[in-house]
Order: structure tokens, then sequence, then C-alpha cells
């Protein structure tokens, strides 16, 4: 059993689940957000301080550590713990998003995805298989299946057409594991038609996987769509099985979400927020290049716990991001994943009391 | 008394110094090497890892300071300790080196300094009282005078000129002050003619400053002249009070100084050269973006016990530094401090164990 869920409470007038993801790494309380570490690196953060933000799990994309720096070197290294410096649980997307974000520079064939790399140009083949061995080199805790993104908007007939080579990618990626310690999610296409949805839901169930995903969500649809897709998607899977809505997405996206009973996210908002100066707080955002900050020695939030509230004032950090210190980043980031972290936090307390659903409310209410 | 130096130990056959520099935020041990945070903040460095590498002290820059944020906001925030959050010991130059370093941008009347911002062009006027009243205002431990830095080539009576000017200013310095709480250290000019050196060491003795710097020295000179100044300078420096060799250096510079008597260093080396990948080791320095460490499972250096070499392989440093993630100006810093610090305390220990000669010999012939 490479991944053990537990459901430790089902929220009486939501769909909001609390539970626990074990794994060979550690354990994961779930809701959980995620910080995405692109390269091998979440950006500007030392492991230790990620671990200090309350971070359980991280994600790395298969993409960036297939180009750069290869994932043979990375298993030669011993994996992508050992390699960066993380002991707790790592998920690793298949890079199917990345190689769907490539937009011109790839081409979708029944048995993979051949594309040439942002970096210089060079071309790759990426198939349901090689995505399993790189995440099988890397060593990932949670794999996920190679997926084809269905773009917004799509014909009823493409998203038909997309989820059919997702479904039949998912078993060509099952097929293919050789290391079953490692578990492996399927990822839920279908576009913006709820049938679809409910089609691939039905097919990937077949296929029993350790989790399933929503994928082909936050990629430019509205928010409603996103909204709905996932309010009636998340009532059709498995209740035994955690549920990943990927790349998502704000902090009132995430409320939202685990009210319709998904249990994991990741995003890069609050870290390439941060790298921009802009600081998530309770209330008003704080975008600290502000001149009404020059002077101001309270912290960005009164009440948050973090590092940096706790030993830095808003004229320091705006001094620091104006004069384009590295420091700005590192704190920034220190900052807003550690708003993301107490968001997960509050959530997981509000439904271990039976009260999520008055959290929801004043959250949408403040 | 605003600094108390205890001389713990003079070595017998060189003219190296073993000592304690007791300042209200703290003690420093010396000989000692100040990491440089120029805009209140090592670059890419938290206060706690400074402190882990084994820092007693650092060097801020007024000038910077001075353009932004302005010091009467670092007054507002309750001082420089306060605003970069380092409760140890901070030694501020006066500015006088980066005005000397604008060029054509400054102009240098009997008075001061009138030069114009190298950010916005904007003008402003640095007078040897306006440099204690910046340093008052940021209330560091340990401020410097301002001089008139000698540039190098400078003929004997522009060398001569100069340093009238900056006895004068020491004298306004001095004036001036405030408060007697933070420490005052006199710089010595007089370029690269000995008869002028000794003129002022004189003349500064005369004020019984806390402590006398060696300025005008790594301004393009050769080598060999830096090391033939501080050679004829320090015998005739007072025993009771700390040396600082300022900007200097890289470590074989170090070693060569404290052999000759030096107590205290500051130089953007390590940090500057670690945001450029270039790694300190005792053997080889390490580049680390070069493709022979792809895939190499080592640290930077298996001897060294700094987080980066506790934890990462050159191959992870290598990809990060290559993939341009802010991870890696962080980790290469951390390891470049560290190896300067350990630096300074091998010194100590040669120096405490009379072996001092006998280490320095050792270091230049490996």
């Amino acid at each position: 059993m490479p991944l053990k869920f537990d459901l430790i409470k089902q929220d009486y007038s939501t769909a909001a689940r609390l539970g626990k993801i074990v794994t060979s790494h550690g354990t994961v309380h779930t809701p959980a957000f995620m910080p995405v570490g692109t390269q091998g690196a979440v950006k500007s953060m030392l492991p230790e301080e990620i671990k200090n933000c309350g971070a359980e799990i991280i994600l790395s994309n298969t993409y960036h550590l297939y180009l750069r720096p290869g994932y043979e070197i990375i298993k030669k290294i011993g994996g992508l713990h050992r390699f960066m410096n993380w002991s707790g649980p790592i998920l690793t997307d298949s890079g199917g998003f990345q190689v769907y974000s490539l937009g011109a520079l790839r081409k979708i064939t029944p048995d993979g995805v051949v594309f040439h790399s942002h970096i210089d140009g060079s071309k790759h083949f990426l198939s349901p298989q090689k995505a399993i061995e790189i995440q099988e080199a890397l060593n990932s805790d949670i794999m996920m299946c190679l997926d084809e993104c269905t773009p917004y908007p799509a014909t009823f007939l493409q998203a038909k057409e997309s989820l059919a080579l997702t479904v039949k990618w998912a078993d060509l990626c099952i097929k293919s594991r050789n290391n079953t310690a490692q578990a492996l999610f399927g990822i839920i296409q279908g576009g913006i038609y709820p049938d679809l949805r409910k089609e691939a839901v039905e097919q990937l169930r077949h296929f029993d996987f350790d989790g399933y995903a929503l994928g082909g969500v936050s990629v430019g649809e509205p928010k409603e769509i996103m909204y709905k897709i996932t309010d009636s998607i998340t009532p059709l899977l498995p209740e035994t099985k955690p549920r990943y809505l990927m790349g998502v997405g704000t902090p009132a996206d995430i409320v939202f979400a685990v009210s319709r009973g998904i249990d994991m996210f990741d995003c890069v908002i609050p870290t390439r927020c941060a790298r921009h100066g802009l600081l998530f707080t309770n209330t008003e955002n704080v975008v600290i290049k502000n001149a009404r900050w020059r002077e101001d020695n309270n912290p960005i939030e009164q009440t948050c716990d973090c590092y940096t509230c706790r030993n830095y004032s808003r004229a320091y950090l705006r001094h620091l991001y104006v004069t384009g210190e590295i420091l700005a980043m590192i704190l920034n980031t220190i900052h807003n994943i550690r708003h993301y972290m107490r968001l997960m936090e509050n959530i997981r307390l509000a439904i271990s009391e039976s009260r999520f659903e008055e959290f929801k409310k004043s959250y949408f209410n403040k």
C-alpha cells in the first residue's frame, strides 16, 4: 500500500472532509496545501523554513526536472528527497500541464506529446510510460498520470476526444509502473461538460487509483465554471481516496473547494505574489512597495505568527523590496506560505470542531 | 566607555594579536571578519544564518542607508539593530569611501563632499558632522570618521593635502558627537607614502580614538603596496586599540594582515563571489556552474561544517545556479561566509596556541 488515506471526519453540513494521508516520508493532514517547488526548490525557501511554516508536503514539476538537471542525475544522487534536502512527502506532477502550457511548442499524438524545450528548443517526447519512468526515478511519494489538459474553451467533441486520450494514457501509466511503493493519482478531465466529467470519473474509478485529481481547471475558464465542475464531480468520487484540485488557488478558492470535498491543493500564488511584493493578510492585502509603509513599524499583520511578522517591520520589508534585496523575497515568501498554511490549519480546526460552515460564511463575509 | 578592547595575547613571533571587543550589543573576538550588509541586509542571508555561520559583528553602509530608506526612518523604527533584526554589534562606515567611489558624481570641498545619488541623481552634501549625525541615528556600535579616500595613484602633494583634510574632518567628527555610547574610529590615510601614513598616525593618535582604521587601501594599488603600508603602519598604532583594515579582502590578504597586527576586516568578496557561483574551499575554489559537477553527489567541501555542505550536493547547487534559483545564492552565501568565519576561528586558535607563524606558513604553502 503506497499511501494510506484516513477519512477522519465528514463535515455535517458541507462536503468538507478532515483526513490524513500517510506516506513513507510522513503524514499529511488534509485539507492540505502543497507549496510548489517547480525546479526542485520552493523559490527562495530553505526546506527548514517550508517545514516551519507548517507545510507537510510539497509539489515538484516533472517537466522542469526532466529538462534540468535530468531525472537520471536526480536518481543517481539518491532521488528528489535527497537531492533537494526535503525529507517530507513530495507529489510530482506528470509534466502534462507544463507541456500543455507550451502551446505551439507541442504536438499531441495518440502515444504522447512531442514538444520543444522552452529553454533551448530541443525536441523531446513525453509518453505516459515516460512520465512514470521519470517520476519513479525522482521517487516521489505521489505520482500523477500523464493527462491531456483540455483547453478552455473546447467544444464538446474536442473535450470528449481529449478525455478519451487521458483515460487511455491513465491505463498505460498504471501498466508501466514498476515501483508500487509510490502512489499514483488519476486525473479527471472533460472540460466544462458535466456529462464528460462524470464519464471520466466512472472510467477512472475502474483503475482504483490511490487518489483522484481534477485537472483542466484554472486554465482560463471563469471561476464559476471551476466551482461548478468541482461541485458536480466530488460527489461522484470514492470517499476513501484523497481528492486533489490541481493548480488551485486563491485562499477564497481553497475555502470554497474544501466545502465541496477537496482535500489537496497546490498553487504558485503565495510564492509568486511574495516575490512581487504582494502580501496576504486576513484583511486587506499589502502591496509592500507602497510609499505608505515607509515609516511603518508594524509587522505585515499583527496577528500573524510567521517569522517575518515576528521580527520585521513593514518599513524594513518595503526598504528591502525597493532596493531589490534578495532578502525581500525570502521574508515575503515565508509570510505568504505561512498565511496559506495557517488558513489550512484553521480550515482543519473548523471541520474538526464542526463549525466549518460558519467558518466559510464568516470568511466570505469579511 | 563605548567600547572595551582586551588584548588577550600578542603572538611571540609575528605581530598577530588575539583580542576581544566588548560592546553593548555583544562581544567580538578578534581577529574578526565583518560580513557586509550594505543596505541593512547581508545579501541573501537571514540574521540567524549570519550568526550561525559564526559572525559576531556586521558592517553596514551609511551612504546607502542615508539614500534609502533614509536615516530618519531607521531612527524612527528604533535604530539599525531593530530595523534589520540583528542584535549583535554593528559597525557603520562613514559614507566616505562610497562617495569617493562615485567618481565624477562627487566634488570634495573643505567642508565635506557634494555628491549626486547613484540612484536618482539627486544632490546631497555629506560633511563630517553629517556623517556622525547619520551614524548616531543608525545607533551603530562603532562609527567611522568621514575621511577623504586618497586615490591610487596620487602624487605626494595630493596625498598630503588629502591627509590634511581627513585629519581636519576627524577633529570635526569628534566635536560633533552627541552619543558617546557609540565608539568612533579614526581613519589613517596618506596614500602609498610611508612618511604621510606615519604623520597620519601621529596626528590621529592625539584624538585618542576608540580604534584605528587603515583607509585608502584596496583601491587599485598593487597588493605589495597594500602589504607594505600595513607592515609599516601597524607598529605605530597604540597596542590597546583595535586596528581595522578597511575593505580587505581575500582569505590570503587576511592571513597576511593578521600577521602584521590587524584585528578587523570587512569585504564583499565572500558574499559577492557566492552570488556569482564562486565557492571558497581550503584547496581549489569551486566554480559551481561548471558541467563537471553535474552528477557530483559530494558537498562543496568534505571537511566543511556549514549548513550547505552538511545538506546539499554539488550537483544540486549547480542545478540551482544554472536554473537561476534564488536558493542558489542563499546556499552559496552561507558556505562562503562560513568559510571566512572558520578561517578567522582557525587564525584565533593558532594565535592562542602559539602556532600562528606555522599556520601562516602552511597557509601560503598549500
